[in-house]
């Protein structure tokens, strides 16, 4: 498993990252660092979001304390103004513009209900790209979600989600039984892709999946993690009654949900983890929308605390070699994506810096 | 323009560096850290004020958690006393005292209601070097000031000081107007000194001037910055009807004010920023000497945080290369004053270090 | 005087170390870092202790945010099970265990009321080297302490209570009196250990002693302070009446207490200060413990404020040389045996490294 060298880097720069929900941005400055860039975030008057780095360029003072008026921030300090383009279109006391006066802007694209912005190289920046989490704006499908800061290398987040045995564990209260820590499961990976799927058949189902099916009896669980470089994770998990089909494909008897997760870095250590529970089945009812919300919310909040108790301990220990198990497979594949996609962007010179340590369990 | 690169020496030693508010200094011990230094203050029986390194010569512990009888510090851990030369004068269970057993002491002068402290070598500690700023005890001016402590270095608040433009963004509610950022200005400079001219002709008054003038109609405002090396700016501000020759020199029928700063670094990244208003109208009112002051109070705080801003993106970029603006001229000057003073002080093989990273605004 | 220098080892690894109160430690996780090894404790259902490392095998989350059942920690996150001596007997979807599976113990050993923990090569941990506290459970001694975490290095604290000269100035108000700071005392050394014993003899006594004394007149007071490598010290206290023969080893019309003392390094920086006072009066008055307990612990906070103090003093100075006075001697003992405990320990490669910088006063 690689670890968290401190100063290798963490995460490619060339990738599309969800900087917001789609709701957070308004017709005003909004400040948010995405990948290591702090960048400043505004809704155009016609609906397209601009995104601008969040620093003057003339005394570094963060343009988001300064004010938005027709499409352009005036920096709160001397008051140079910069289109959304980045453009510096007004100086203070100034004839002529500095013809390099301006400050870097980042491609965005507003899909899947967030707002994305790439941090790489902008001629890269294909919207064709971002990843898929159209469950969370298909008719087909109705949820909400949250985003919450974490202060973890955001790839923990990922380990946490590509392996769902730590449900017995960290959520015994909630969403976990004995079944997952038991059921063998498969990994399957592409160039950009991971998957790890689940099949806990014939067992009494937990609480909460015995509550969404509405009828007694045993089922057929699935979960169905699908991890998407560099950084989304889509849940496809559901349940239904054992001798209907599902494992063949045919669902129709149960209900199905999904974990929608994009967790973009935001520093090497600290991350904004974007997530959404979607389900197929009682559509219209918002107070279950509410209500499986801020059910998730809990639940990851008991992640949140193993999260950032494990980058402290991996913080204090830069050189420990981690052993991996079988439950490790599917992290092991995302870790590897990941790092071929960092590799790729860098200097040959560093490449040799961005090892990994990696011991084999029995 | 200078960058503030992180190791860089940022000020002079061979300095007068305003250390408290007269009133502050009782006699009781007051620690303050000026320019690096960890200082002790207290004023003797004589009413001089003694300034002793903050340090038991013994045991390190600082000397202001002891106690002060008849001009001696006493040690709060084991004892030792020292008089206000720092000469250590009593040791427990010692029959004698090893002759160098003392701790540093510092050149001090009270003047302009400041107590101010030489941090350089002591044998060119001469008061006439004092900045002007003689307005604020001169029975002819009336008013008052406060010290507070910002996260800057203290260079920031002087560039901030050198360039009223920013009172049209920073300061839009209450003193800033459009004409400041408009309004042509001259600069000139001496060794120690710097001066921005502005000329505001004709103009209607900010709602302030007006307020303090007590008469209708258009006037003529003007603003004059002066800096003394390494951290005094005096600025000479005012308006008079427009006509009654204020800019030829007759100011009579005018009010004036100066607003009297004294920025003393107190670390490389946070300073002591005394400051205080004064006027040559209404002498008497000491209600008007209030509203003054915690007018100037809260303007102030609105510049704390642009400054606070800017020294953290600042230490987050300590690579970034500065352009100037017109605007910048004053402040220029001022850095390139402090630059030589520092350079005076350092050993040739350390010059080298401290470049200055400047790129010039068309 | 050793200085603090940074990176330089302040402890020895070879050493018992007090981890806790015995009631502290109950079946359940207990984390607290000792010398800098994180360690979770807890008692096992035979009442004996064990001491496993803060961190599962598998991705170092701290295990004490786990569960313990049945003496088997089991981690919050992946469900690893780890047996009282560390090693892993369970692990999720694995067939097999690694043989390798486990997490580091430490030999414990419970006495005098405490848990010692061994930081060093456990072959070489033997019980015999506790260090003796024996008066805090004798039955002809009566008294009660606390546990008090303290940020500073623990020799601070100990180099604190092998001068009792400190308590004419840091403690005025309570035990201290002009008789300490100015009374002769004789210092004595072994292999292991360092005693400070001071008489002061015919003198009015201190309000404390007084009152416990319970008699009008004047006393004879003892202070017999001995250390024992690495860090504990108890000292022999009391007052008998002037003329009655303690001096001369007939303490029989006086009172006597013990005040002990075992300070375990945390960090480099920080301690967990474990102490007690004992007496051999009015063993059946708990209102008497509780006063007393409560009297000492005003009276550690004092110290507390002026070891932090003189901590960061340190920190900030890391170059300081300091002098030594005569009062010193018994610290500069403790310090010496300590070294030579820490030197034992250190590759002779490191040991160039770990230079004493070192004055004597006159």
């Amino acid at each position: 498993m690689t670890t968290l060298k401190p100063n290798a880097k963490t995460f490619p720069l060339n990738a599309w990252y969800a900087a917001a929900w789609d709701h957070e941005i308004q017709q005003a400055l909004f400040p948010r660092t995405i990948a290591g860039k702090k960048i400043v975030l505004f809704r155009r008057k016609d609906g397209q979001v601009a995104a601008l780095e969040d620093a003057c360029w003339h005394r570094l003072v963060p343009l988001s304390k300064g004010h938005l008026k027709d499409d352009e921030v005036t920096c709160g300090y001397h008051g140079l103004k910069y289109n959304s383009h980045g453009r510096c279109t007004h100086m203070p006391s100034q004839e002529t513009i500095n013809p390099s006066a301006g400050v870097r802007t980042f491609p965005t694209h507003e899909q899947h209900r967030f707002v994305w912005v790439w941090t790489g190289d902008p001629a890269l920046a294909d919207p064709a790209k971002i990843p898929d989490l159209h469950w969370n704006h298909d008719p087909n499908w109705a949820g909400d979600g949250k985003v919450i800061h974490v202060k973890c290398d955001y790839r923990l987040v990922l380990d946490n989600l590509m392996d769902l045995t730590h449900e017995t564990f960290v959520h015994s209260t909630t969403i976990g039984d004995d079944a997952v820590a038991e059921s063998p499961f498969d990994v399957h990976h592409g160039e950009k892709t991971a998957t790890v799927t689940r099949w806990m058949r014939d067992i009494v189902p937990p609480p909460f999946w015995g509550a969404q099916l509405g009828k007694p009896g045993r089922v057929d669980r699935w979960q169905i993690i699908r991890f998407e470089a560099p950084c989304t994770i889509s849940i496809d998990v559901g349940v239904a009654p054992t001798g209907t089909g599902a494992p063949d494909g045919d669902r129709s008897q149960g209900v199905n949900g999904f974990v929608l997760n994009t967790v973009t870095p935001e520093t090497e250590t600290t991350c904004h983890y974007f997530w959404a529970f979607v389900r197929n089945y009682k559509l219209g009812e918002q107070l279950l929308t509410t209500k499986l919300r801020e059910g998730v919310a809990s639940i990851f909040r008991e992640d949140e605390l193993i999260l950032e108790a494990q980058q402290q301990a991996i913080a204090e220990n830069p050189d420990h070699v981690f052993y991996n198990l079988n439950i490790d497979a599917g992290a092991m594949w995302s870790r590897r994506i990941i790092d071929k996609m960092i590799a790729a962007e860098t200097p040959p010179s560093h490449a040799a810096a961005l090892g990994s340590r990696t011991a084999a369990a029995q």
